[in-house]
């Protein structure tokens, strides 16, 4: 029934030869991996105003700042993109922060690329759908009490749609991307021509948004340094996701990376536009909101459609579906990412299995369980994700750039000065940025990333030994022959039934040297009674009994496993244990002592448990 | 480490043979199986009052109804002690609802006062809890968001009390009770002598204790029938816990049944006194108190000493102190009747271990874990919980009455006709009681026990029938003897390394008909790259591969076994899982696909598994 059930919404399996179908052609992959980046046109510019208005207060001065500010996040990104086109060149197999990090800088930086790039996709997740939610709710005003629970429907159906697998999730997913691009430059074409051609539109009047929003216009405070650079940093996070195109070269089409690099610009292009129109146009319209009111992108489309009709509706409900398309991008890069990882061996082996649609189901649930857990913990609110956010982006763009920069330095390939200047300007501006970022968010949150990252490192860092220790450990000393040794069998009795009597048939054909059965006793009349079975049942091997005043079962069995192995050193032990086994949903009722006790053996070298089960139902 | 701490908080092990020295003697075994029934008294009359203040609406009407009402209550008392000495003297070993019901009634109505007696121990816990904090916050005033965590809190530390063991507990917990009795009765003696004799004492005025007091004290609606059995049924808790002595017979010491009789009656001595006096008083004193005020004892000690004296803080700090006594009486009956229905056979046999300080370990924790739960999900409200308190109370009174009539019935003892006549008034004042409850309060929350309760007697019922079939089917037949079969061997490999070896030099020495290594690969590549190995390392046995394009283990596993059984149908299948062992905080990154591996070969007839630990630390 599980079974049914799971085919019915995971779909039928795809086999391992398969694997070549699932590429991608550029119209489905810019959507798949570039939603992440384009979606955060729909809070960035909210998020700048967010930290002008709410956190320095100085009212409607901050509209003067919104163009500057935005224009320096346009040309990062211009130095970023630049950068990163390098990257899918030298990486056509993928070229993710991680994998350039651990090529040219080591294993360390490597493992500090890779879990900033894994903490962002948590938080792609975590923001993206709660901006989504957050257009809806602006459009349809239900109360903010629903938040949550939206939130943690479109994560879950969300997984579905990704365990599914990554193709089906492209085609299902991409027209919304191309809408949601649609309309946005449609709003902002019109509110433009309405401010600079017909000079027929008022700024947007903070008595029609909310109290709070009357409030912030009031507001007269100057702009400090630090609140100027928290402002940026929120912008930045506009950059987020760029990497993602670099990271899934090789789900592109071939030739994967030409693909790659012109999607990446298509990409850009469309950001780059799309975030400074807005901004441009917010600095007419003048959208002051407060923490629970619309987005500034609904109100501003508001203003220029006059109230909500039928443009307006499209605009919010593009926002949610490119927004779940951005926490979709995480769905296929977090996965991807995890399982690179898992295969150098720096996370537990499960997360390199792929499920049988090739999804590295694993990682997909790992990654909705703790976006969700965010999502709950900081009740959706989109602006106390920002600065965990920015961090761990900024980290990666700078390993990565870092890393390319050692490339061109080993290689020497043609132009490679050139690259290198790129890639050298990219490194230094990214961890200028990381540097501000952390110095001027730190207390309102960054500081989770800067400790979360290098305790992952350290994790990371010790699966790896341990995988490395033990696969030393198994390596076949040359001419090596496993050894016969004395071979003694125990067999556990608790009373006489049909299964002890089974199990000791069976252990009786293993034909060991010795064969012994062992029982533990709580007391003189019960050791009587076992005794007499024994004998009315005439079983043909020895029964031994222990007592155990204190009711345990594992100290004594060990004490007298102890005494055989003093008798001779070269002995296998094998400890027989007859376990009822009943139907799946009744199991619960038998053996938790035996499983107590089989779980304590495991760690008893020389040591072998057999569970003989006896099928009563 | 665990073991150390372990030790630090619950004490050493005691033994077995230990466990005639726990017995209690009649001073210490009053507090501790009558706390329960005595504290009451804290908030019998706060619920009556409850009912006729905010359910009824009839203002100071209620105190007209209080003493009638109390009366009743406190005569229903002296029918109900009766009927309970005639069981103490007929089972000296314990006689509890369950077991009169069993031995006189059968299984299902034994079932029936069994779950209603857990229920009802589990609600006292959460009563009592509630109650106690809110004395304390009746004096210290602290604000209510706190009371759950408090609660939370109690109930931890009583369980650890409770886990070092029965006797303890009382001697622990014994100078409160009679603390509280005490303060009780100086209160009640001062209140009415300045009532009475000195007449210089006037009843609280609603205005000094909250808005909602005043509120309440101007309703004149007057009382329909249901209201008058509603406010009766909140009252007739106050008889709970009135069988805890005859159900703990045993831990007396001897003479048993004339100990336990002998407490019994004190027990209801004191409980009807305080409980007619605290109503007469308050008839006087009129306190009037909403949801969220200080308790009725709280108001009047207030206004008998005059403010918040010595003697005020003493009464309120022994209210708690008795109240968290209250529940330790669920702390010992609990386990105790749970370890007795899973003799039984119809609970999970874990409630019938006793852990290393001889209690039932098992039974304490579950009902520290679901009071919990209740406490939490009732947001710690008494008058919320009492509904679901009365009920079962009632119908373990009833059945267990029930039983004696027919227990006097069968034996004949002499003077049968006056002691069957007292029991039968009892199961019939009783069971009309349960009717009134179920009837006047079902919506209110009688409706949980009166689902709840025959859900589990149906669970109850499952597991004993499950637990008799398997025994059944565990029988020795007559002259049964193992056979011997025919003895596969097949050893799961992954790929060829020293843990591999050894486990195949392990399964050789098991004299195996047949040997045989098994290994699933995903693609040709894998394939011939194993069998190259195998040639290479010069393994001595044969090696088969099976390919598994959804990268599935389990199934693949599954049918090569099917094939082998086709051969021969006298198969036993020995499957040896190599497994590496490392140590216990690494042990996760290990052997998942193989433990889910074995859960499903656990099912298999005919197949038998062998792990082989493979040490790499």
């Amino acid at each position: 029934m599980f079974q049914s059930l799971k085919r019915l919404i995971i779909g039928r399996p795809i086999a391992t030869a398969d694997e070549g179908h699932q590429r991608l052609p550029k119209k489905v992959a810019l959507p798949v991996f570039a939603s992440d980046a384009i979606s955060s046109t729909a809070y960035a510019t909210d998020e700048i105003l967010h930290v002008l208005l709410i956190g320095a207060g100085i009212g409607y001065a901050a509209f003067t700042r919104l163009v500057p500010l935005s224009i320096v996040v346009a040309v990062l990104l211009v130095i970023v993109v630049t950068s990163y086109r390098q990257t899918i060149h030298a990486y056509p197999n993928g070229g993710g922060s991680y994998i350039v990090s651990k090529e040219n800088l080591g294993t360390v930086p490597s493992l500090v690329a890779g879990s900033s790039l894994l903490v962002d996709y948590i938080l792609t997740v975590a923001v993206s759908v709660a901006g989504g939610v957050l257009a809806i709710r602006s459009a349809f005003g239900f109360d903010s009490k629903w938040t949550v629970p939206i939130c943690l429907l479109c994560v879950l159906l969300m997984t579905l749609a990704n365990l599914r697998g990554l193709k089906e999730s492209g085609s299902l997913f991409a027209p919304p991307t191309y809408l949601y691009v649609g309309s946005l430059i449609v709003l902002i074409i019109v509110g433009l021509v309405r401010v600079f051609v017909f000079d027929n539109i008022e700024p947007i009047d903070p008595e029609t948004v909310s109290e709070e929003a009357v409030e912030l216009a009031k507001g007269a405070s100057s702009l400090g340094l630090m609140m100027l650079l928290r402002a940026f940093s929120s912008g930045a996070v506009a950059l987020s996701g760029v990497e993602a195109v670099s990271n899934g070269v090789p789900a592109f089409k071939k030739p994967e990376s030409k693909n790659a690099a012109t999607t990446i610009v298509i990409m850009a292009t469309i950001l780059g536009t799309c975030f400074l129109g807005i901004s441009i146009l917010a600095s007419h319209l003048k959208p002051i909101r407060g923490e629970d009111d619309p987005t500034g992108i609904a109100l501003m489309a508001q203003q220029v459609y006059d109230g909500k009709n039928v443009m307006f509706w499209i605009m919010q409900i593009s926002t949610f579906a490119i927004l779940i398309l951005a926490a979709n991008t995480a769905y296929a890069d977090f996965p991807r990412l995890s399982s690179i990882i898992a295969k150098d061996g720096f996370l537990p082996r499960q997360f390199s299995n792929r499920g049988d649609r090739l999804v590295f189901s694993n990682g997909v649930i790992f990654l909705a369980v703790v976006a969700s857990v965010l999502i709950w913990a900081f009740d959706g609110q989109i602006s106390a994700l920002i600065p965990l956010y920015a961090f761990g982006v900024f980290t990666g763009f700078t390993l990565s750039q870092s890393g390319m920069v050692i490339h061109h330095l080993r290689l020497r390939e043609p132009r490679w000065k050139l690259s290198l200047a790129i890639n050298a300007i990219g490194a230094f501006t990214t961890g200028l940025i990381a540097v501000i970022v952390v110095v001027s968010k730190f207390t309102q949150g960054a500081w989770i990333p800067a400790f979360l990252i290098p305790i992952m490192v350290t994790i990371f860092y010790s699966i790896g030994k341990h995988y490395h220790r033990v696969k030393k450990s198994l390596v076949v000393p040359p001419g090596y022959k496993a050894q016969r040794h004395t071979h003694y069998v125990v067999v556990l009795v608790g009373k006489v039934n049909r299964g002890v009597i089974d199990a000791i048939g069976y252990a009786r054909s293993l034909a060991p040297e010795r064969i012994i059965a062992l029982s533990v006793v709580q007391d003189p009349e019960e050791e009587r009674h076992l005794h007499e079975q024994w004998d009315e049942y005439d079983i043909p091997i020895e029964l031994h009994t222990v007592s155990s005043p204190y009711r345990e079962l594992t100290r004594p069995v060990f004490a007298f496993l102890d005494e055989i192995d003093q008798e001779r050193d070269d002995d296998i032990i094998t400890v027989v244990i007859p376990e009822s086994v009943t139907k799946v949903q009744s199991q619960w009722l038998h053996n938790q002592s035996a499983l107590a006790l089989k779980a304590r053996l495991l760690y008893r070298p020389h040591t072998v448990v057999v569970s003989v089960p006896v099928h009563v139902d």
